[in-house]
């Protein structure tokens, strides 16, 4: 029983979502289908990107990926389907997959080209629906599309390291449910330039020379429970995904504030680290 | 395997969505539920009318929908069963089925009576799960309920024409993720008025003379790519539904805006159509 | 085949819930995962609490729930799987099943133990993940985790009762999707301490006397419909989970506002019901 998993920017109001969902069932009605998120800001292709990059490989080998963002159909936003770790991804070719394909290659790639032969009133997701059960049942990329070597790519994936290796410059790609700020620099990038130094990460004129390896590492339990203060600190972790991340303890961006409010940090701003060469 | 779906206006965290499907599963385990959406505004009847309209066709036939908005039983407000287009639908008579049986007439409906033979601590939802699991198990309505003619209606389902045939007045039915502006005016409707005429469509100053079948159509691929401004640009589509929309191009609420926040349009707000009579 | 829900903070946009889910798939391809909850305020424990008593009882026997609500584990926040009234729940030793637990006596409390065992990115969640699995596939909870006794409480469970049995101070627990606000008396203790006498309940400076059995009971069915001015008065009813709430008929936060928004009440504020002894 195959899994077919949507991500789109859909919102959790609108019927396009629950359209969708009928509509594979109506192909496959023994299919399983999993939200992974309908939130994405609109059009947002960087959001999107890591999303689905820190989601897939959590589902079995052969999972079915639609990813439903900025998928209209013109001359320069063709459909794809992409075979990669044994997973495979429909979407527009929009850089939404550069993110994953830049650290594992992919095995396969096709434009799709099965639109003529499609009636639709939602041409981009009727499009993503066939060709996810085609894959569903066992059908080849090669059946819908014609083969391609190459996919649009989007800017700041990867940091700048400066000649000396002695600075990265990263950006934020990411702030999450927790309001927590999420650096496009990975742990064992960051390891391999760090090379056992010492360091201070910058975000705007916030000053870091320590990473924890949990939220709570922040906290001193051995002073009394009704005398701390660490809710609200501030603090850098290799997140769950093994992203750099500035966050706050247990914050809440709607009431206390979070990482990215009470720091000012946004979507595309920079976060750097200085290694102290002796 | 039947399908039920869930469309109702309970947000996404309250305990009652899952309530409801913990009580499907309680009584069907094979049963598949889907969500259609959670978000419609609380007691908003005809952002229900819209969605539940736009998303059942795309289920399988004989696939139940459970409408949970503004469903506590009371003299004026009975529930109803209604079999429609080989679909089953369970809500409130409170007008959420007018805008599909203006377009296709019922086969059935009932007026349900089995509320004496239910224990409940949420009776209008309990009394749907009972219904919608009876129809699963291949009961009829009959059983469930008593034969009625007709259903109460909502306004604004259908726009004004005026004695001429040259002007259509209609309304703004709903907003959707993107802050587009949809109307209650269809295309095939639009179509039989328009006789092939030029035309121009009004909402509050702004004016259309053209209505693009995609939105990327806006853009001039011709144009080098960062010389483009296209996004932010105003235009009018009939959507993936086939209802006139009024939309910018890439738009987003919570940044650079939408129709809806942009051109100040919001629900019930009037959109004309003048057609140009030589 | 089993069912397990999940009742989180992770939001609607982040991928956790979707790896989450993955995650049980790739354990357990046949189990039905279902989500109670992503939209817990974060870090709420009072709140995740209210949600899964409410939510959980409506699922068969033999449901396994999982809680992801301030589940990092370190020293003071140990992780644990109760067996009660014949469900399962996992989630950190934070009081959120202490609501639960103050209602129905828990079978068997086991903290969890093998977080040595498990490979992961995600500690947490995945820790969850197996210890569901495990149970699914019909393991015990002794095999994952050391019986304990007893489980931290949170405040405000249960509301004051004066000396004299004439008072009763409660508090606010819950603000629902409709804004209505919810308090931690519930009907069976309000009963046993009223015995029958007339009372009046009072939050800030409204006052009730009286409390509905359902919503539209404050309708005046007889006067003519486009008379009415309904929508918007205040209310008390007895909830569908049977807990004294004070409501707006119809209301809505975001546009004519809720008995939250309206009078000005939020967690943690007093609710008392003053009885009258003659």
């Amino acid at each position: 029983m195959a899994i077919i998993t949507l991500t789109t920017d859909f919102g959790e109001k609108d019927h396009f979502a629950g359209a969708v969902k009928g509509a594979i069932y109506s192909e496959l009605p023994d299919v399983k289908i999993v939200d992974i998120s309908h939130s994405i800001s609109p059009f947002n292709i960087p959001e999107a990107a890591y999303i689905i990059r820190n989601a897939y490989s959590s589902f079995p080998k052969g999972t079915i990926h639609i990813i439903g963002i900025d998928s209209e159909m013109n001359e320069e936003n063709k459909h794809i389907a992409i075979k990669l770790d044994e997973h495979y991804f429909i979407c527009a070719n929009n850089g939404i997959m550069s993110m994953i394909c830049a650290e594992i290659a992919p095995e396969k790639i096709v434009e799709i080209n099965i639109h003529d032969r499609i009636e639709t009133s939602f041409p981009a997701l009727d499009v993503f629906v066939k060709v996810a059960c085609h894959i569903a049942r066992g059908g080849t990329l090669e059946v819908i599309g014609k083969i391609i070597d190459t996919i649009k790519p989007i800017k700041n994936i990867i940091p700048f390291v400066n000649e000396d290796q002695n600075q990265i410059i990263g950006s934020v790609i990411y702030i999450d449910n927790y309001g927590n700020v999420i650096s496009n620099i990975k742990k064992a990038f960051f390891e391999t330039i760090q090379k056992g130094r010492e360091f201070e990460i910058s975000a705007r004129n916030y000053k870091f020379k320590k990473i924890y390896s949990k939220y709570s590492d922040i906290v001193n339990f051995e002073t009394a429970i009704e005398k701390r203060n660490d809710e609200g600190k501030s603090l850098v972790v290799f997140n769950s995904s093994n992203y750099l991340e500035i966050a706050i303890y247990k914050s809440n961006s709607q009431t206390s504030g979070s990482a990215s409010t009470l720091m000012g940090l946004d979507l595309m701003d920079s976060i750097s680290v200085n290694f102290i060469t002796e």
